[in-house]
């Protein structure tokens, strides 16, 4: 049996304590939820800054000692931290933020967004599940741990960082953690900004991809010209354009800028049968894609492709005459917006300058070019699935759901990788959200059960960081993942 | 010494009658260029019809004892007849238009550009090169072959046809001539609305490219979705219209479409001498094309790639984001705007077909398309340069300017070839319109000195047609082209 019997049942005080205070709770996140913290819009930066500070009260109220509201150059951001009575504690910063997307009635949401609504077992506004419901039920948890172990401080010292410029692409995020590394300073990361894979199948992300992106202007004639006077004859920007975007894959669909793939950490075999064994629908995942066939790179699943594959992405081409009717024209210039997807063994910059010199190279004289990049870019992060952080999670997320935890990891990027890289701590990912939460769009929602299940694994884990830093059976060998040989039960 | 002695030297009498009607010929020419039949502009459609009156009417009072204004489907056109007294005498039907290219004074014009301005013996105005000055001095040029020749009628059947939507793209020009062909029957058409090489060089247009265009339309998401989440996984219509755009040419530059080059009327060695023999500069070339470099079919010279040879161009490219700042989005739909100029040879409704198999074969699942064409595109032309009416207009030429003759192609696509093509007669270029006249743009203009050798040229044709349609030596063997081998002079 296992060597910690008592971790692979449910803590009924625990579950007592969030029972009880299962409605306090909800009412202190639809308070929160009706600031309207929109980053992206310039008019609302009272909000943010009302929402940072409801935040650090909140904070307050559930016991940190310490819970600022630190200024950026943008947005406002959180700060709170809470030490461990324990000596050697392991210290645990957790990442969300408190913007919200941009949501107005008129978009075609059922009620005011930002008045929540709870009905049918979810609670819908804008931010519920992205991301204040996940931010917020780490104080609920908080409360449970203490409750259910008569600690008056946590296991572990307990830090939260949360931004408040997440979705606006976080453009101050690196320059706060970087100017704030001291205080941040950190064992683990706890992301509570993801999702899981499904309602009745409960997962933690292991990886997301890193970012690099850009635009490609090029430029041919001064301008546009006469296609029958002179085409035939001189350089056309938008073919040029299109023959380097074409270029950017072979017919295996894998990236053909020299160098690309070199580091790239593959996947193991082990990594693959985890990812084959989720109930993958290919059919549902084509709807939730709004998309009509799978296609990417030869030799990979399509969740290999979008979690764990670097990809070359076309987001926009602009060149030319568009609408119907003819306009016999060379075009003057031509422009392309890039993302490339990077994954764990890939590094922003030196994708940069290979791009760059492709690009260099391939261009016939006559076109001129300009070649931005959106800022320094997003690293991709994976924590290994052997290490003991991890498993202390999947233990916690186990004992909460009450049946195994598989992995997943993202598709996208997000800047868990700057905390990872400037803290030099591995990053997990606690997340209870699910693919019909409507992140960005009408009708977010965040669905109750999961949010509870979720303050339960977080009220675990402290538990789990705090004792389970040793080696011992994991996913790696044949884990959590596994029902069948769950290190926990087997 | 030349079989035809008095050809090969100006008609004195046609000279004097040129240099007595200089100042009538501009008054007119002026009343005329002050109506701004502007046919893009349907506020101008009285102004279309008063200019198709107007010309009918001049036409009369030059002699033509038929000048009617045709209606269409658009603006009017005007035709004109006038019998030759000969029995067994040759038709030429005179081709060119009365509708002109928008132009205000606020585009940057240096005056009025409905308020011709005679200066440095040019005359200013809109339309004055393309097309007013060139259709009407047909009326001078008759006079002038009536009173050297002593005729009452001319020496060749003579008829006009001069359209009132050129600049619009001629849109009802096939079905008039269509409707009209037994009133249009002729054995050569005369086209006055093209130019010449440059004021030093009279040169002659033997042909014209034909053009397929159209726009394809490609569908993947179903609308933009994440490229994190979804990124490498589904295909994306920017990358596949890039795909497509790409594979249109080979390393060389050449058409890959399957097919494409098959009948095509490739350059004999003594045509691609005699583009060779023109004075071209690359740079002044590159100028005027508002390029910085020279790009096409490998083993073909720029003249030789924009007058001869077929082209596939590509528009416009519009897909998903554009502009500054990233948008990781895959783009749910790409357009592109596309035209192909096909040379002798090719036949427009082929070149849909094969365009239309090889997108429909290149797409991956998932890509959606719809592929329109404008209408059924423009047949290229080409004047063989043995043919005897080609001879006739070289020598009528030669004697109006005292130079040799070289020739000339356009890279563009007129109505022409639906004259050649449905009245089964070949297409003579007479224009001497030069590159710096500004056509389409501010400070239109025509070179009198020019205009004048137009006249007298035109005025030699109608009895150069008449008595030349037997075999001679012509450019073919040596022709006006070269001017050690003239074969009126050698």
């Amino acid at each position: 049996m296992s060597p910690t019997p008592d971790n692979d049942v449910p803590d009924p005080a625990v579950r007592a304590y969030l029972d009880a205070h299962r409605t306090d709770f909800l009412d202190d996140l639809a308070e929160w939820l009706r600031i309207p913290s929109v980053s992206a819009d310039p008019e609302r930066a009272g909000d943010l800054l009302r929402s940072a500070q409801w935040l650090a009260a909140a904070l307050r109220r559930t016991g940190f000692p310490v819970a600022e509201v630190w200024p950026t150059s943008g947005a406002p951001a959180v700060f709170a931290q809470w030490p461990s009575g324990e000596p050697d504690a392991p210290t645990v910063l957790v990442y969300g933020h408190h913007d919200v997307q941009p949501a107005a009635r008129s978009d075609g949401w059922r009620h005011d967004p930002f008045e929540p609504v709870a009905r049918d077992g979810r609670l819908y506004a804008r931010g519920a599940a992205d991301d204040k419901g996940q931010v917020l039920l780490h104080t609920l948890a908080l409360r449970a741990h203490l409750a259910a172990t008569g600690r008056t401080a946590p296991a572990v010292n307990v830090k939260l960082l949360v931004e408040g410029e997440e979705e606006s692409g976080s453009p101050h995020f690196t320059e706060l953690v970087g100017a704030r590394a001291e205080r941040l300073a950190c064992d683990t990361v706890v992301v509570s900004d993801t999702g899981m894979w499904s309602e009745d199948t409960p997962t933690v992300c292991t990886g997301m991809r890193g970012l690099v992106d850009g635009r490609l202007l090029l430029y041919g004639p001064d301008q546009d010209i006469h296609s029958g006077s002179f085409g035939g004859g001189v350089p056309n920007p938008a073919t040029e354009a299109a023959r380097l975007v074409a270029a950017l894959h072979d017919e295996d669909r894998r990236v053909a800028v020299p160098g690309f793939y070199d580091g790239v950490v593959e996947l193991t075999d082990r990594e693959r049968e985890l990812f084959a064994e989720l109930p993958f629908d290919e059919a549902a995942w084509l709807r939730a894609a709004a998309s009509h066939a799978v296609l990417g790179e030869r030799g990979h699943t399509t969740l290999e492709r979008v979690w764990a594959r670097p990809t070359a992405e076309v987001n926009g081409i602009h060149s030319g005459y568009g609408g119907p009717g003819g306009k016999t024209v060379i075009p003057a210039t031509a422009e392309v917006a890039f993302s490339f997807r990077l994954v764990a063994g890939q590094d922003t910059a030196r994708i940069r300058r290979l791009f760059t010199d492709w690009v260099a190279e391939r261009l016939p004289a006559g076109i001129r070019h300009r070649l931005d990049f959106w800022g320094g870019g997003t690293r991709p992060c994976l924590t290994p699935l052997d290490h003991p952080a991890l498993r202390s999670l999947v233990r916690a997320m186990s004992r909460a759901f009450g049946q195994p935890v598989r992995f997943t990891r993202e598709g996208g990027s997000g800047p868990a990788a700057d905390l990872q890289d400037v803290l030099g701590a591995p990053v997990l990912f606690l997340g209870i959200s699910v693919p019909s939460d409507g992140w960005h769009s009408v009708d977010e929602k965040v669905e109750l059960d999961l949010l509870f299940k979720g303050a339960e694994t977080a009220a675990y884990l402290w538990a789990e960081l705090a004792v389970g830093r040793g080696p011992g059976p994991g996913p790696e060998t044949g884990g959590a993942s596994e029902p069948a040989a769950d290190p926990e039960t087997a």
